[in-house]
């Protein structure tokens, strides 16, 4: 089954909002087995969204619409859609009971226009919205599926998962797609396309692989269609494995696995505790870490030192390695790391020093300057950066690189 | 003039990666007087990018394309622009001098895929790449401009403002378009919509209001459209002043605003310095205040106490409070706040403590619930939240409330 993603707000067409609806239903979709053609975001207006609903009836069979169900006067979606399939509004007691059980649970009172909220397309079979006011709509129309749904991730996102693919997975049988991806850090696209040429060029006529570079990190993407989930599944694992003989000390991991989750999961295995001492991170390798449900089993927290002084007074440096060598030095590093370490009574202790910019460079120590060192139980490691010039990118870069070196430590 | 972007490439159709190519161009061709009409995202093929290119080029009168232009063998862009453009490849003395140089730079050895880089469709006027293998690419045809683009965020952001955006202004007398969003905090949106109701029915019809509700927070963007950039700042001021005398405690702030640079303004006008504590947020307002170039003017640094014994140790909390009340609790939030601006040497301190699933919640402390407390010189304020059970909204959404409990505190 082939689908197609229209996505109604001038938000996304000003640049103002970022499409990540789109892209969580992609992914949930073809883990479905429906393969997503095209998406087309769309401005509110009226002939623009009758247009691209035409159009993609003629590319696809389900169309699938997100936004413009709010309750205000800029949200003409419901209109439209009434006009497209030639019917009209009328009140629904479901939906409205709905949203008065919402506003209840919220300790509000129902507004006027919430309660027009309630009013749904004739032709429709409505979609409970359990978090929200917006009700979604599926319409069928010359053998086509059609359906709307609100804008709001997280009310969108429930009412796919538990509504609209477990039904159209009842009442349709779809094509198997599998898709796999392996994971890479250390090695630049074009080095990495020469080393893998050969088993490129022998992959199967039913896989399909890209490439997609990221901050210091290649993924390599394998895509099987056709008729059964195992065999792909089965076929995929077959060249997966010949890849990681190519490559063995440059995968991480595979799909979502992500730095964060791998080592806490290392961590929690060999019974282990980490502490970060964050200078030019500013916290954020401490974020990824907790962003990880149970992080609190193995992480016990951090120092952020973006001061000298608490480099000194909290992580224990000395004054003399920070005058001799300079808050951005490897021997600054080590202390703070060991700091961390004994501080916070911990077995391992990552260390962040470095200029983020986009001042405070100088001709010997440029913007995007970076040490690292990671305590561990025996011995102290450290690696030396240069990360570029741009602020953002360096922390995110150095989060990264920290955490790879720290991976590679645990599986020794 | 009417731009259309046509964003190539399978990764995000099925979801893998998020399309923010699209969101920043918007932006950027929005303030140079281009309106964006339609965001097509479609696959690395042949036949499906030869279409959009024909139907982009129906309804608008540039067309910007991304993607596809690796030098691995997914990227097929260069050879369909060549079928569309009814030209051919051929070798470019530059082009190979742009690569060359840059493999230099960086102590590479150029490789026989990234030559083959340097053969671009005769048709065009390449575009140079200061930070990539892959030239840009103008095309014209039927007084339609076509110009394709690296997919790589910061390659493509390069060649746009300092080769395309210049060319097109340089070329074209192109109309105003002036947007301006007002951004408020803690109202819902239907009850915000109730409020500003009166003011919203006698907008001008040249500007049109858009509600982007956002986690707590809810942005109102205004978008005017006429002759005279000038004429229509003016416009919207009028606008936007009788907008803050309706509305003025919810509003913190306008355009890319965001609470952490205005707190760091607010501190750095003032003189003043910031520290936090962080439990259940884990480094994340640490991260988003550092992430604001110059922070290093007023933020010292944090401590990350996700396990008790580092609230008591480095901290201070007070064991029998821990007891006493549990680490979820207003008065060990107070305790965390004192005991950073203490250790820390601060004059302000935030603290968070909270449960943010999906895991440790109980009957009496669901998952959600959360304690922020602030120390200013004078006193220390707190504020309990339920924050939902969704383990990162939680985190964001504990976040912004604390950054704007500070900026509250500050502009007193």
């Amino acid at each position: 089954m082939t689908a197609e993603i229209i996505s109604i707000g001038d938000e996304l067409l000003i640049g103002q909002v970022v499409n990540t609806n789109a892209s969580w239903m992609a992914q949930e979709f073809n883990r479905a087995g429906i393969k997503i053609y095209q998406v087309s975001t769309v401005s509110d207006e009226r002939l623009h969204i009758l247009s691209s609903l035409y159009d993609a009836s003629k590319r696809a069979e389900l169309i699938l619409i997100t936004g413009g169900l709010g309750p205000t006067k800029d949200d003409i979606t419901k209109s439209t859609l009434c006009e497209y399939f030639h019917t009209r509004l009328i009140f629904s007691q479901q939906v409205f009971d709905d949203i008065n059980k919402l506003f209840r649970l919220r300790g509000l009172q129902i507004s006027e226009l919430n309660r027009k909220q309630a009013e749904i397309p004739e032709a429709c079979t409505p979609i409970r919205n359990g978090n929200g006011t917006a009700p979604g709509m599926w319409f069928e129309k010359d053998g086509k599926i059609y359906i709307s749904l609100p804008g709001v991730p997280y009310e969108m996102q429930a009412m796919v998962t538990e509504n609209v693919i477990p039904e159209l997975l009842k009442r349709f049988k779809l094509g198997a797609i599998v898709h796999k991806t392996v994971l890479t850090f250390g090695i630049p696209e074009s080095v990495l396309a020469k080393k893998i040429e050969g088993w490129e060029d022998h992959l199967p006529p039913n896989i399909r692989l890209a490439y997609l570079p990221q901050a210091g990190s290649v993924r390599l993407r394998l895509s099987a269609t056709g008729e059964s989930k195992n065999d792909l599944e089965n076929l995929i694992q077959v060249e997966t494995d010949k890849l990681s003989k190519l490559i063995p000390d440059a995968i991480f991991g595979h799909d979502d696995d992500q730095l964060e989750s791998l080592i806490g999961k290392l961590l929690q295995e060999k019974g282990l505790t980490l502490s970060t001492a964050e200078s030019c991170t500013g916290g954020y390798i401490a974020h990824l870490i907790t962003t990880v449900a149970g992080s609190s089993e193995y992480f016990k927290g951090s120092v952020i030192a973006y001061a000298n002084e608490i480099k000194e007074s909290v992580l224990g440096v000395s004054r003399q390695s920070l005058i001799d060598f300079g808050a951005v030095s490897e021997q600054v590093a080590i202390e703070m790391a060991i700091g961390a370490k004994k501080k916070l009574k911990t077995d391992y202790a990552i260390a962040t020093t470095g200029i983020a910019g986009p001042g405070g460079g100088t001709t010997v120590k440029p913007v995007g300057t970076t040490w690292i060192a990671i305590a561990t139980p025996g011995k102290t490691v450290t690696k030396h950066f240069m990360m570029g010039e741009h602020r953002g990118r360096n922390i995110s870069k150095t989060a990264s690189a920290a955490l790879n070196m720290l991976r590679k430590l645990l599986i020794l």
